[in-house]
């Protein structure tokens, strides 16, 4: 299945994709996609999406998952980009926090933040979990996911790395945590390190790679977060970006007002940001 | 006043503390600790504690405000505690995460993650904001903070320091962010850069400050981060610790299972935790 929340900011509603790529509500059949309704799908057993009210136009798309407690990214996580960052992947997986107050829906404005001078892009394979993770094992870790979906971790470079130490400063602000378009079940996705990902900036391809080059992947990442904290129903864990993000290029590239962002990953549906300055 | 959540973990209650120090059921009057009830205190305009029911024996006390999005924590914010950690006072402050599912009660228990070999206690000033704060100036930031409370920002050293870059991950794990036991309103704290703090582990001395040596205060912090992100209500600033940390001892002194710690602030109460391992 594929999930989605549509409708305006703060009051989405659930909804799935049907065959012909119609939204459907799903409004009558769960409260929204998030807390119970991921930790088990028994409520899809039988349904039958044609029987769900289609829901006309184009409405904006919220976060494909409501109730996300924790936004843990992972640093470095494909090789050639620690290269391009000038860095070297690490002998275990770097955690990271973005606040859950940056997220927003996979086509709204990407918001330059004022102050910034390097604000960039990365796209990443995100993991949303199903069912609570506390010490399981990389063998038991995908019963854990509840699915997949594209996440946009913008980053702000100058934040990030040359305002006094921690990412977080430079992964957290408004609008820097585009979700979506969809939560794609994981039954549907099947294997999760073999997906192309892509992203443009105003039709120009920056990004061009495959979770298959990731690192550390998402059995393991799960498995080995799940040392540290508790992962709950409707936490997004993203995996980390493959090359060609702006820090990488000589010399850097960095959005700035009136740029299109555009993004997608292989089966999960893609996304378009407009970036627009804070004023 | 003297907010408090009391009852079984996820099923807290909003309660407030009287005159004589017994707790009054505030679930008449308010759904919560948080939310709504924080933005604005019109609701305690008038409110006579006395005729609220007088909640009987000593119930578990929860986490002092419910519905914290981002728990955003302070490093290396007392000149003398940069000095024991062997690392200098930056020029901004540092940001980091603990994760929102590290909340716990004043007294719960404190939990050793497996894996840890240096569990580590800090007696910190907590700011929780209640109206929403975005690019606020410094001399307005305090407008936008609901009250104090004491947190403990238990942090594991080696999986903060050694376990490959950003600490959040040894900040993050589950039981480290003892709040409470009162969110004590900002009426009633008046200057929160004039409070002795101190915590001790099995009776014996450990920190012994006040904030009045943070070297980033309360209003420069909230205006600092709202340059960055959206402050919104129930979010928590951990401001940083003062000296005394297990880590700058020589040898280094750790927690072990067993060990009971006590903290406090200077009109905030204090919080007591007994040290258990996670078998």
């Amino acid at each position: 299945m594929k999930l989605l929340r549509y409708g305006p900011e703060g009051a989405e509603k659930p909804g799935v994709l049907d065959g012909a790529g119609r939204i459907r509500d799903l409004s009558g059949v769960i409260a929204d996609v998030g807390g119970a309704a991921i930790v088990d799908f028994g409520w899809a057993s039988g349904l039958d999406l044609e029987s769900l009210p289609v829901v006309e136009g184009t409405p904006r798309l919220g976060a494909c998952v409501a109730g996300t407690g924790k936004f843990v990214c992972i640093g470095l996580n494909y090789a050639d980009h620690a290269a391009e960052s000038g860095l070297e992947v690490p002998p275990e997986p770097v955690i990271f926090m973005k606040a859950t107050s940056a997220i927003v829906g996979p086509n709204d404005n990407v918001i330059i933040p004022r102050g910034s001078v390097a604000t960039d892009w990365e796209v990443e394979l995100g993991v949303v979990i199903g069912k609570t993770a506390k010490y399981v094992s990389e063998a038991e870790a995908l019963d854990h996911v509840a699915g997949y979906c594209v996440v946009n971790d913008v980053s702000e470079r100058d934040f990030q790395a040359r305002r006094s130490g921690q990412w977080t400063k430079g992964k957290s602000c408004d609008s820097f945590g585009p979700i979506g378009p969809w939560l794609v079940t994981r039954d549907e996705v099947g294997n999760p390190q073999n997906l192309k990902m892509w992203l443009t900036v105003n039709g120009e391809t920056k990004q061009n790679g495959t979770s298959e080059t990731m690192v550390y992947g998402v059995a393991y990442l799960v498995s080995y977060l799940s040392q540290f904290m508790t992962l709950h129903p409707g936490d997004v864990i993203s995996t980390g970006t493959p090359p060609g993000v702006g820090m990488g290029f000589k010399p850097p590239q960095y959005l700035k007002a009136g740029d299109v962002i555009e993004l997608g990953i292989e089966g999960l549906g893609t996304q378009k940001q407009k970036v627009v300055a804070d004023d």
